[in-house]
């Protein structure tokens, strides 16, 4: 099995053991991606990206994973190909001999 | 080469290729996430869930993984170790006797 | 008729000529809310606070605005009271002597 | 003195009380917003709108309009006047023949 599937598996073991899919569905994972965003943000609120506290960051960001894989899952998406066809279309978006070194958006460029 | 690796391989090329690293600390990309993340929540607005567009689910959850990616490799995070952390972590908060089919908060069971 | 009445009169006004409060729950509101956040916070993305476009953030923050005044009115908050009544939960989290030139939150003061 | 500038008093002055002006530049006001907008989404998570909790709606209203009204301030923003023109810009891109009842983006009109 792969390492996504992997812990896909175990997102869902945990799930079915509380009996939650009745409550997953996308468009409140979506809200719990969304909230789970929002604190990992709080982390870095009113400081420098180093002051942040790294073990703190690490659980929000596992809790931003967690539901995003779930979510992934519903749809029933492969997580690489998807991400690997997201590059592609940002390659086009954002050739390199107009975007390099510049933070710009693409209707910006 | 693990199959999370190759994704942050493949993340990481398109990034160095632009010269982007500049820009990526982790708080610009923890705030990257959340902006993602509410741009996937946007195809869910006024709409049940049923209604949201699958291909742009799709390239917004793309986004999220890309971002969520490369922040955990700026903190040399192990992506399946610290979800399999969590989980344990959840396990405790939420014991199976106690949240079994109910969706509130750890703090109101 | 108060500043911020007058205000909710014309969101109102726009609403209803297009039939959209059939949209607007609370719940899809605070999603509109959050998603606004979103879109306001982009605009200081992999940039310092000075290189903002100023007249895109009057633009996302007047949606913002326009959003949770329709949710405060769904509720019938008094939009006044409940900012002032927040102060006073505040100023007892985070008394001057303790939170004076800190930006800690109050369970590490 | 008005009803916005009179809550703008009373937030700068709990704000000047704890010396915290020193953090409030705009990208991390804009932080704040969005944090405390997935707070407010957070009582809405896995549950209908009716089953949100009230009193904390109340509260996560008043985080929100506080730092929002704060970001407002610090661009010298008249919070009726930008609502009013940004009611101006969406009259024009939903036009009340294409848009009413309908919950549509204007791109999609």
């Amino acid at each position: 099995m792969k390492e996504i599937e992997e812990i896909i598996v175990e997102l869902k073991k945990f799930r079915n053991e509380r009996d939650w899919e009745q409550f997953h569905n996308p468009k409140d994972l979506a809200l719990a991606v969304s909230i789970e965003a929002g604190e990992l943000l709080e982390l870095f609120l009113w400081k420098s990206a180093v002051d942040a506290n790294k073990e703190k960051v690490k659980e929000e960001l596992a809790d931003i994973f967690s539901f995003a894989f779930l979510l992934a899952d519903k749809y029933g998406f492969d997580i690489k190909q998807i991400i690997l066809d997201k590059i592609k279309v940002n390659s086009e978006k954002y050739p390199v001999n107009k975007s390099k070194g510049t933070a710009k958006k693409y209707d910006e460029l």
